[in-house]
């Protein structure tokens, strides 16, 4: 129903903004590009907005480096459609684009999605927004006669879906995705060359980095709980910069017999940013809140005005009381 | 057609022994422990034989506990099915069930397959034996009306297929795979426990030995050869065991610009084995067979008398000498 609402907004509108959240991840970037190059085939003009910087390693999706950032938010659009956004606050800057233009669309996989706009299409059993672009792209194809089979949405929806269900393995992975993505192999997505584009590609930096944190590796309550910390001596050492820390509190987390996994990253001399992670059992963002952090019950944080052996000794306290409860 | 006179071949059969190859992998114990769940649905007396130890991590499969080994060999089959085996000599020991067997069976996806049995399944296009098990599933399913969609079946399936394509990522990963795989969801997988199991499930042994071995990364020939050690004082500081050295040279391998990655692993005080992995260009076969080992165009190793120190500078040389080819 509302996707039949999008196709006829889209076939009522000349020019098209989309737009996606801050911070864009594989999902909000492959997403909107995908849905770019569909409405382009059919000779719509469009442009994509994100207020923050797109990640090196989505540099090679075709049309990324068209991306518009804040400088550029006077135009006025007949649709804006915000891609990924659960809300219209995710969208930081680029939501005046939506406020100005004549209709707007929401497309969505989030269950917290507040239905902000005039037509909203979320469906939060999708593992991504790039299965429902997906869905949206065949019905465009249908609706046109245009042949939306092309390599370049191919690349950028298998992006999308690839990293939102973390290579296929979150339950979110549906019967419904994996058919999705062997369509996507016969548009042309060359799986070898794509999976090594997301996955595969380490930065000699991070690599150093990974070595050097998973040295201070320590484990407690009978392997229950794992602690790795980075100071920025470490960073100096392996000549790594802040995004590169991201990733590294997995290999805590997928020790085998790991319920709480986290890494402190030391700030300055003073302050420390705590992530943590769970697998089943506890509830991090409860944790996190306790020090005027929050996040969701499988992954949280906070920073804390404390050195790192000292906001260890501090999370060390709090993890006991939550094991004792 | 070969897999229609597989399934009369099963028919005709009371007993059957299902074989895979030495030092077993995710596909050749997935598929076969697939086959023995559908085959004993039918009422078939079925056996797995394996002449080597089953890996840890895929003992959560159902059924193989009770994979047999070479010390059950005398008993004698209507039918001997080897799996995932190009030639005779990848069953070992194993072989010599199917010397006795009243017929023999080959499912197979290697393209260097021998025909070597009766009945030869081989399509070196599926992405795993457990691909082309799927398939002889379903016909199985069809032609006994005994619904064949188990959650044992799939999660086996899935094993094998998941394990043999790198979570979906090498070029072998078709269309086909992927609909098989949202199939297998509907069977029941768990993809999120499933993928816990597979591959996000290190020991603590192997993550303290993923740094120790990373802190000996050094980098060559601008950045386009990655070499790594592993003492066996790193070995013994970590508390790992020899299989826990197996994954680690992917992470020199996957360093961005990387071409060729070697890990050298100290047998003793003077002997050397050396892995080696290559992304596209150099052809490390040919390098390993300079120093009497073997391998592909893409993985290959040898085993050297020499110190690891001395066996790096050798190393070298031969890298020196590829690289300005």
């Amino acid at each position: 129903m509302e996707k039949n609402d999008f196709v006829r907004s889209v076939f009522d509108s000349s020019s098209i903004a989309l737009i996606t959240h801050v911070n864009p991840d594989g999902d909000a970037i492959g997403s909107s590009i995908a849905l770019k190059h569909a409405l382009e085939k059919m000779g719509k003009l469009v442009d994509v907005y994100c207020q923050d910087d797109i990640p090196d390693i989505f540099k090679f999706l075709e049309g990324v480096d068209r991306i518009k950032k804040a400088d550029d938010l006077t135009k006025n659009y007949d649709l804006a459609v915000a891609l990924d956004c659960s809300d219209r606050e995710r969208m930081g800057t680029c939501s005046s684009v939506m406020d100005r233009a004549d209709r707007s669309a929401n497309i969505d996989h989030h269950v917290s999605n507040t239905f902000y706009a005039n037509i909203n299409v979320v469906d939060e059993n999708a593992s991504a927004t790039g299965e429902i672009v997906f869905e949206l792209v065949g019905l465009l194809d249908n609706s046109t006669n245009i042949n939306m089979a092309s390599k370049a949405i191919a690349v950028a929806i298998y992006t999308a879906i690839a990293t939102d269900t973390g290579r296929f393995s979150f339950s979110n992975t549906s019967p419904k995705t994996h058919r999705i993505v062997a369509s996507l192999i016969e548009w042309g997505v060359d799986v070898d060359r794509l999976s090594n584009l997301l996955f595969k590609s380490h930065s000699f930096e991070w690599v150093k980095l990974l070595g050097l944190v998973i040295n201070t590796l320590e484990m407690y309550r009978d392997g229950k709980v794992a602690i790795m910390h980075i100071s920025q001596e470490m960073m100096d050492k392996a000549g790594a910069a802040e995004e590169e820390t991201g990733g590294i509190i997995q290999y805590a987390k997928d020790i085998y017999g790991v319920e709480l996994a986290a890494v402190l990253r030391e700030i300055d001399p003073s302050t420390t940013k705590v992530g943590l992670r769970s697998e089943s059992l506890v509830d991090v963002s409860a944790l996190a809140q306790e020090f005027g952090g929050g996040g969701h019950k499988r992954a949280a944080g906070y920073t804390i005005e404390l050195p790192i052996t000292q906001a260890q000794v501090s999370l060390m306290e709090a993890i006991d009381m939550h094991f004792e409860e």
